[in-house]
Order: structure tokens, then C-alpha cells, then sequence
């Protein structure tokens, strides 16, 4: 998507320069805009853990060209270093299912190669294939969900139709486009009147740094709000839809996404409100039936919650918001279930959350017995 | 309560200084303990509405000892200069019932008195009562609510129960004790094992700030968390109970309170978790139904979630957390419906969150013909 009248992917690679990656390293935004080259495995690894980069969609392209690099890094560390650079990364973030997805997809890949030379070159065009998926997944996703966007616009007659979003689910989560704002960017571009309200998303604001930036830069009508406002909305008619994203998705239609989204589920369907979850079909984990029980939540440390980072007198600084001596709790997700789920949208259509509907949808993933 | 190891209220008055009023500049806490004196009606509605004084039970106070230092420059200004103080005082904040409550019990107190001496001294000897009585409802709250908790307790086996609560009503919200921390505080003093899930409460923090400065100071166990985290702990039985405050509640039993409250009542009920709203019977307001339609929700401005303050090389200063262009929009409170509230603690006792039960309890307010 455009960063001032460039276009820009979150993540890509280039001839002239085999060896390195670069990203956006979104630590910085919304008040500086910096690029980062990843060259090592390591390199991706902190990358991935210190949320340079984050996002399904994104984490699991990273994790790819991660595997890239690795296949570089074999050929001094000898063919024994990729499984471990495979845990390595798969262990870098613990929720998001597009890593390991990505991780497995080039293991699978190499394995029948036994030349590194053939593995390099493998590896490379898979990063490449799987990062050119996801932002094609995503656009699909902004066709099906823009019909969603245009009902309710008919329906107002024409108003500006209001939708919420917590946490980014934008370009910036993915390679391009993004999950939840494929649909919105859609509905923009065709012209449709639209206006987002953006959950600022503590602790890291991911609302407020990262979809107010992405939304702004398109000129994508948008007020930022606290993470409790969106209820009292809800209440006074002031939203039409929300739309989140999602790290992990079982295929029963249960949603693991940034923590908070289940308060915003609970208050959509107390207000008949509809509640869709956009996401590519990567972020479906086909082996998990109860989100609650078996999603794995990542606890990240307390400073997160403690400290906050922001722009002061031209520069990035964190100023602490709590006493010295309190202590303080940081789950960076929660799980929505699928019963105030009101459907999802996919790179395929949209179906319900369920396990029914969205085995329609991705009938190759329905096992054999069941 | 103790800051330190002296015992201060939040608002106070001493004879040696009769034009002064004192009380905690809450705008510094945690990082700074700043007395203010407050020596006119402006300063007072200054104080109001610009939060250096806040919460419901503190804000009564306050315009008390604000129409105390009306009728001090009613010998200047004239006796006519009253009802315009009175007026500057009750639009200082809109969404507080106590404010107005305050401020009619002190024109209905110096009504009948035509010597403006008398009126000073009735109006000082009102505001010394309004204090009292609000820190006397506060510690009865105190004591009926502890009954929640010892059972909570003896149902765990004298585990450690965990209370989360939103935005600050603690003593720093009234004049001493608090409303949904005097429990808390007397279960704490009596020995139960407590630890607080704190709220952090954006956009103002006062959870962070406030309540956890005081839980602290207190000595009692505490954790931050964003204001997203509390469904999660909620789905996976790490909290027993939810007490919060309120600004206005019906004699429906709807309550406005914090913005986000509303949230945190609807993960309470998805999971079977108690919740609680402790108040005095100020905060009643015995002419409102319904409490979504009618009680005004103060919207405030803007730059309150744009900016947040924080201390930084030992300074206390706002950085930026949104892109410049963004706006945002700040409700400050919203209404959570009685069907989603267990029970009111009231200084009379607890009762739950409906007509008929709040009437019985103060059988005074029935109306004729009712």
C-alpha cells in the first residue's frame, strides 16, 4: 500500500542484494518510518520476537525468508543448522499459526533437495511464493468483504457506514492490503463513504501507532479510541460492523486475536452488531477444536504495560505510566468463541464459524473418517 | 488512608486557614504527591473540570466546600453571585449525580438564612457533614462488601481471592476509604488473602495511576493490566470478583461508570464472575429510568487519547501515541444495564441491582403514588 505516494510492501528482496531482507520495522511508527535489512537468522528471529515486524500474515512470510537465510547460513554451518534455525524461529512468537505454517511449508520444500545450492534457490522462490500469497490472499479477502461494507451502505442510504477494528489487521500485518482493512481499503476505493474507529489497542497501540498511520496514509476517514469506548458505540447505534483480524483460528470457528477482541465480541453481540474475522486461510489451525483450551497465549513482559513509547520534543521515548513499584500483567491474546462470531471472511468467500461452513469452504482440509 | 505513613484525607479544611481549601493534586500521582489550595469558586470549578479532583464521592465534596467559598465572595460580590456560583459548579462535569446533589443540599441548607455570616458558617458546617458522611458511607460499604469476599475465601480454602477493578473508586475518588476498595481494603486489614487485577483505564489512566498508587501505598497485592486483559482472565477463572464504582446509577440499578465498564460487566456475565458496583446512596439518582437513554456521558476532548502522561528523566510529561493527523474521540463514561449487575453495595447494605430491591433498602425515596 502507499507510504506518502510510494507503494510499499511490509517485507521484500531484491537481486542486487541476495543476502539481505528488508522490513519495515514498525517499532517506530507512527512517528518515523524505518527500514530494516535482516540478515541473519538471528536477525529474523529478534525481528519476530521484538515486534519489528507482527501480524499473522506477516510473522509467517518473515519466517520464510527467515528459512531463506538459513539455507544461506547452512552452507558455513553445514546442513544440521536449519532444523535448529527452524525451532529457532518457530520459537520466536508462540500464538500467531502462519509461523510454524510457513516454517513446515519450507522444511517440506527442501527436504527432498540434497544440494544446498538447490535448497538456497528453493527456499528463496518458496519466501517468495508465500509472501506473494498472503497479499493476494488479502486482496481477495477486500473482494468478498467488501460486499458486507456495500449492504450496510445501501441500507443507510448512502451514510457513512461505521466500522470498528481492534489491533492492526492492516497492510502492515501482512505483505500487503491486510485482513480486516482489505475490505474497508475496498470499499474506500470504490468509492463508498466509510469511516473507521480505530481501538488504540494497549499495550502496544497497534491501533493507534500502526491503523491510524496505515488508514491516514490512504486517507481513510478515522478516529482513534480508547479500547473501552467501543461498548458505548455499540450501544448508541454509532457502529454498523466490526471487523478484527486473527493470529489463529481453530477450525471450529474460535478466534485467537490481540486480547481485547473478545470484550468487543461480547459488546457486538449484546448490540446485534455484526462481528466478521478476515483472514487468510493460513491462520486456520486445522488440528485445534477448542480455541479456549488449547490456543496458546502468549504472556510478554510487564514493561509493556508499564511503560509506554511516544513522540516528545522530535523523539521516540518511553515514559512510565504506573508507580515505580507496581507490578503488571501482559496476555497479548485472547479468544473469541465462535458462538459470538457472526461469520468469517476468507481468501475463498465468507462463511460462517463453524466447523460445517468453513470445511464447505476448504473442503480438502476435511479428514478422512471424520 | 496512608500516604507514607501519614493519614491524609483527599480534601480538607483547617480553621487557621478559612478562606483555604486543600486537597491532592491527582493530576502527579503516581509520580508526585502536590497539595493544592483551592481559594475561590473558580478554583474549584477548575479543579473539577480539569480532573485535579475526580470521582464521584470527591466531586460532591468538593463543590461543598466550593459553595462554602461562594458565600465567602458573596460579602464582596452580593448575595446574587450565589446561584451563578452554584451553576459554574454543577456544569463543571455532567455525568457525576453527586455534584449536583452537593450543591442543592448547600442552596436548600443556607436557603432560609438572610445574614450572609450565618450562610458562611451553615455552608461550612454543610460541607465539613457532606466530608464526613461521604467518608462514613465509604467505610460501611466497607463493611457490608467484606462479606463478599470472606465467602469467596472460605469457598477457596483461604486461597488468595482476586478482585479486578476499573478506573479508580478508591479513597483518592471520595473523601476517604473508597467506594469499590473499601472491601478490599477491610478484607485486606482482616487478614483474607487478596491480590487486585488493576484496570489500567485509559484514556486517563486512573487505574495505573491512582488506584494502584494507593493499593500500593496501602500494602496491598496488586497487578496492572490493560484494560483488554480482563475477559481473558475472566475465560480462564483468574478473577472471583468485579467491584467497580459509579457516577450515577438509577434507582433502575443501571450505572454509568468509567467508560469501559460496560465491557468488563459482559465478561462477567459470559463467565459466571460476580460483579459488583459499590456506592454510597449520593450516587443515586432517584428521578432516572433508564439509564442508557438518559444519563448525559460527558465527552471530553480529543487530545486525552492522543497524548498520555507519563514520567520521564524524572519529569512528568505527555508524549504523542497517534499519528499527527489522526483524531480521536473521548467518551468518558458509559452505562452497563442492570441486568448485567449481581448486586449494589450500599452503605445500608447490599441489595440487588433493581427497583424494587434498591427501594427497600431506602424505603425513604418510594414516591407517593408509586
Amino acid at each position: 500500500m502507499k507510504v506518502g505516494n510510494e507503494h510499499f510492501r511490509t517485507i521484500w528482496w531484491d537481486k542486487d542484494e541476495p543476502g539481505v531482507v528488508k522490513v519495515i520495522d514498525q517499532r517506530w511508527l507512527p512517528h518515523r518510518f524505518v527500514v530494516e535489512e535482516l540478515r541473519t537468522v538471528d536477525d529474523v528471529a529478534v525481528a519476530i520476537s521484538d515486534m519489528h515486524v507482527r501480524g499473522a500474515g506477516l510473522i509467517g512470510a518473515t519466517a520464510a525468508f527467515g528459512m531463506y537465510l538459513a539455507m544461506l547460513e547452512a552452507q558455513t554451518k553445514g546442513v544440521e543448522s536449519i532444523l535448529i534455525a527452524a525451532d529457532q524461529l518457530k520459537d520466536s512468537r508462540p500464538t500467531a499459526v502462519n509461523l510454524e505454517w510457513a516454517v513446515h511449508r519450507q522444511l517440506d520444500h527442501i527436504e527432498p533437495l540434497t544440494n544446498i545450492e538447490d535448497k538456497i534457490s528453493a527456499a528463496l522462490e518458496m519466501a517468495l511464493i508465500v509472501a506473494d500469497e498472503d497479499a493476494e490472499s488479502c486482496q481477495n479477502i477486500g473482494l468478498h468483504g467488501v460486499s458486507l461494507i456495500q449492504e450496510i451502505s445501501q441500507k443507510k442510504n448512502g451514510d457513512v457506514v461505521n466500522v470498528l477494528t481492534h489491533c492492526n489487521a492492516g497492510w502492515l500485518a501482512f505483505v500487503d492490503y491486510g485482513s480486516a482493512t482489505a475490505p474497508i481499503y475496498e470499499a474506500f476505493n470504490q468509492g463508498v463513504p466509510i469511516h473507521v474507529w480505530v481501538d488504540e489497542t494497549r499495550p502496544r497501540n497497534q491501533g493507534a501507532r500502526l491503523t491510524a498511520w496505515e488508514l491516514g496514509e490512504h486517507g481513510v476517514p478515522h478516529t482513534v479510541i480508547s479500547d473501552n469506548t467501543g461498548g458505548h458505540l455499540m450501544q448508541h447505534g454509532l457502529v454498523d460492523l466490526v471487523i478484527t483480524g486473527t493470529d489463529r483460528t481453530t477450525y471450529t470457528g474460535d478466534v485467537a486475536n490481540k486480547v481485547g477482541t473478545y470484550l468487543k465480541a461480547l459488546a457486538a453481540y449484546d448490540n446485534n452488531v455484526p462481528f466478521y474475522v478476515a483472514l487468510p486461510s493460513s491462520s486456520f489451525d486445522w488440528e485445534m477444536r477448542d480455541g479456549i483450551k488449547e490456543i496458546p497465549i502468549e504472556k510478554r513482559g510487564g514493561e509493556e504495560v508499564r511503560y509506554i513509547q511516544g513522540l516528545i520534543d522530535g523523539e521516540v521515548k518511553k515514559v512510565l505510566l504506573t508507580p515505580e513499584h507496581s507490578q503488571a500483567a501482559n496476555y497479548a491474546f485472547d479468544v473469541t468463541p465462535s458462538r459470538l462470531v457472526t461469520g468469517l471472511i476468507t481468501e475463498r468467500g465468507i462463511c460462517q464459524a463453524n466447523e460445517k461452513s468453513i470445511l464447505a469452504l476448504f473442503p480438502e482440509k476435511q479428514r478422512q473418517g471424520d
